[in-house]
């Protein structure tokens, strides 16, 4: 199944919803509506049927949804049926607290690869995993079978590190430096703004004023 | 002027938009039409004249918008335009990144208060500010006029953590822990799940498996 042109948001709401339904079958629950769905998570319930309409039929009408079956269903979608290796590059204070990050293996994400250029930082460890030169990023990146990278270093650094990644064939690379990165059209690239959030917050509080 | 019903995925990309003028002051252009702009931070030109046009005409019709007018406009729209005390609950890895994340600082936002529960945290300084117990909240909201909270606890004192910060007078919270929380209807929330960009990515990887 190959799917085309899904808006951002809904990728993300899926995320959303997935969690949500992990949360269910832990409570034992076995079926589930659009609308419950929808007020579990705060959006409508047409905006349910609309985002799980992308990828198919799921539900049966008047029954709902099993809730195991569109949880599979969702993380499977979401490439979340596999674990996936990932390099994390810039071991400082937000680096160093991505790697511990427990939200990443919850959902599948394996940070196994962590690397800086400051001798400083390079033999200490984060959680189990040491972190290591730069150098061997293009050994690590085989031999684990790394598809995604993150970039924590200060924006000086960054376009360097992500050319590095490229030319390593990292496919994916989410970028939390405050640099816009340019990548070439074969490799995926997702800045992070962690401001941005507090931006939405200030946006509606300016609002009221 | 009152504005409603604005979609977040606008106000996100307003944000975007205004690093990019910023951008451009740096580099001296004065002004920039609707394609620049689309082309400088990757939407469609038709997608950043409808995010516009939520908040009436700023530019002039074959000459564009005037790069330092825009951005003013963009600032005053995000609540940008003065500064907003925040406390941060929170002080372990995750709370101390954010603590000391430059990117705050240049959007206006100050981390004026830091507090914990954990002895061993407290007194301690992160950048300028000393972490202090989760008694003197509703003392420093008050002191600081502090209208923002940034949660960065363990899930399971999330809601507590919440809590007090709407009974401490707290507007808006922005929640980095993996717990969905109830708020008052008063109070703006948004849930900042790291894992997500992650899943954007996984999800792209994934179409192509």
């Amino acid at each position: 199944m190959k799917i085309y042109k899904i808006p951002e948001a809904t990728v993300m709401r899926l995320s959303v919803y997935s969690r949500f339904l992990h949360q269910l079958i832990d409570e034992g629950v076995a079926t589930v509506s659009s609308g419950d769905i929808a007020k579990g998570v705060g959006v409508s319930s047409a905006q349910v049927r609309k985002d799980l309409a992308y990828f198919g039929e799921f539900g049966t009408r008047g029954v709902g949804y099993r809730v195991d079956e569109l949880y599979g269903h969702l993380m499977k979608i979401l490439g979340l049926d596999q674990t996936w290796n990932i390099v994390l590059i810039g071991a400082g204070k937000l680096g160093s607290a991505l790697a511990l990050y427990q939200g990443f293996a919850e959902r599948g994400f394996h940070i196994s690869t962590i690397l800086d250029v400051d001798p400083a930082r390079i033999g200490t460890k984060l959680g189990n995993v040491e972190v290591e030169p730069l150098e061997v990023l293009q050994d690590r990146v085989k031999e684990n079978n790394i598809r995604v990278g993150v970039v924590t270093v200060p924006a000086s650094a960054a376009q360097d590190v992500t050319d590095r990644l490229v030319q390593a064939g990292i496919k994916a690379i989410l970028n939390f430096s405050p640099r816009i990165l340019k990548v070439p059209n074969s490799v995926i690239l997702r800045n992070v703004d962690l401001s941005v959030n507090l931006e939405v917050l200030s946006f509606n509080l300016a609002l009221n004023r």
